[in-house]
């Protein structure tokens, strides 16, 4: 083992980074990242306890993405969860071959200074590039969201929106599953969630003048589970359509992120009149339900019972142009970034 | 028993009644009601089952009567709770004598077609108008809005808008029973809520240039439990300011119900950011908690660990301006109109 180390240690790799230019407003462009090249000793250096080095292979590139890059400093490389395998160790819970999957950067080595978010793959008999998606955040996001916050319960209705995405498409995959009405809005695509995933119903948010009067057509008689994606008018509109004792489970506001000044909810009023528990919630809050949701959902996936659908993108300079592209909504499926298939 | 129907039919008495003339566009006014004098045979027709003629004791004034305007027709007396003692029925649930609270109208005697809202007054040994408040809805309000949705625990930060309403002060001195730290806020007297409630703190919402710079001064590590009386501006800025985890009771949400459009509220994102559970309620859904709510808080008000506090108007001719003074915030305590002591 230390010999391994040691040989690891004296290796000086090129590495490939997606660089933040400078802070993004409003919606990112190409020309606010930059792909470079630098290179890297891939040696945890002493004393650097708990820290290690990843190769990376597969990154996630999703709304969030936009998110994090308004906590990264300009200069540094893009963040984001993938899947990795380990090159160099100094912590305990992880030795070198490890897969892993944990925020990590958007080049092709990075330094890990903290575990915290990082899981061991045990199960390697799936494809690894999943891990970014229904076996991984994504996967959970849709679990906790469904089944923990909204509770639901089998004939009730459900409405996903950017459910073209990674997480929405698991979402109303979910609830068919348990025997929900399922109906699903995308930007474009959406014909492919009824033929392809199984939902009962699907339109494109962009061909609606009248949000409330799409959402009425659907749910005549209300929803009972929201599970919320983009916020903004959309959210306005659905509130006006949400049965008494509905549930909204907050996973994200993608229409938001890009506004200098995010868009007013009008109809919150609603929330009472209604009776409606909308909740918020961070996957990074759930880790403890990681091996629970890997077990309800890998025999799904070996039996097909759950349809996945990847959106793979192919090397790191390609990246900047994928997250571009990802608030165009013209994506199916799981948006990936393949930085090496080894 | 017969023999007193009988006579009861027989009669006719003056019913002074507070009309509503039409639909209210925005804030109350005087002039959209009207006190006048009809007249009423107080006997249930035959064949109306389950329904009952009551003489109105004391009517609650309240930010929700308002929104019950929307509800009624124009030439109909105002709606709302009241306590009230049964004059004849044909409800098998309550007889002639009986004292009742339930959804009347303003006016000295009012016709009960269906008795869903009504519950028997079985404690008399407290004075009968608290039944309008602390140990009527709003006090089932303020305990199912902060123990059933809230789950509050000891030490934890609890901010209350409205704090000096019917609602608000019990949720108040429950949170500081428990052992909260509590901070009200009020359009005027809140040093009351500090002096006289027992309060750790409280601000004027109207002296307050910057609603996010007061309630960082108050919550400087953030709010664990809002209970939310206002909307608008003030949940913006409460928003900006919730812990990790933190829950929000939405009871009511005044400062928007004379709107002709609702304001908008933009700072939504942090539902998800900070994992904020938000769940408006009807105290309507909560009737079978009622019992359990008067078992907890009538020791306390017969021990004196409970201030209350009644803000009585006299006669319904002055019911209209009680209603239309509720918003300018210059009330403390339970607003109740009496119609009759007896």
């Amino acid at each position: 083992m230390e010999g391994n180390r040691i040989a690891s240690c004296e290796e000086i790799m090129r590495n490939k980074q997606v660089i933040l230019r400078e802070h993004v407003r409003g919606f990112p462009r190409d020309v606010d990242m930059e792909v470079r090249d630098g290179s890297v000793k891939l040696k945890v250096e002493d004393g650097s306890s708990g820290a290690m080095w990843v190769k990376n292979l597969y990154l996630s590139c999703e709304p969030k993405t936009r998110l994090l890059m308004d906590t990264i400093r300009p200069g540094s490389p893009i963040t984001g969860f993938g899947v990795a395998r380990v090159v160099d160790s100094a912590n305990p819970k992880f030795k070198k071959g490890d897969l892993v999957l944990g925020i990590t950067g958007w080049e092709e080595y990075s330094l890990i200074a903290s575990s915290e978010t990082f899981f061991k793959i045990e199960h390697t008999d799936v494809p690894l590039s999943y891990y970014n998606g229904i076996l991984g955040m994504p996967g959970l996001s849709a679990y906790v969201g469904f089944f923990e916050l909204c509770s639901p319960k089998k004939g009730e209705s459900v409405y996903i929106s950017t459910a073209a995405g990674g997480v929405g498409l698991l979402v109303g995959q979910f609830a068919k599953l348990l025997g929900c009405y399922v109906v699903g809005s995308a930007g474009s695509q959406e014909k492919l969630l009824k033929n392809k995933f199984g939902f009962d119903e699907a339109f494109n948010y962009k061909e609606e003048a009248d949000l409330d009067a799409a959402l009425k057509r659907y749910f005549p008689e209300g929803i009972d589970i929201y599970f919320e994606n983009v916020g903004g008018k959309m959210l306005d509109a659905v509130l006006l359509n949400m049965k008494s004792h509905g549930r909204i489970a907050a996973c994200g506001m993608s229409s938001q992120y890009n506004l200098e000044q995010p868009e007013g909810t009008h109809n919150l009023m609603n929330l009472i009149l209604k009776q409606v528990r909308m909740e918020g919630f961070l996957v990074s809050s759930y880790y403890h339900l990681y091996p629970k949701f890997l077990e309800t959902v890998l025999p799904h996936i070996k039996q097909g019972k759950i349809t996945y659908v990847e959106d793979i993108v192919e090397g790191l300079e390609n990246a900047p142009a994928a997250l571009v592209g990802l608030f165009s909504g013209h994506n199916v499926g799981k948006r990936v970034i393949v930085v090496s298939r080894e």
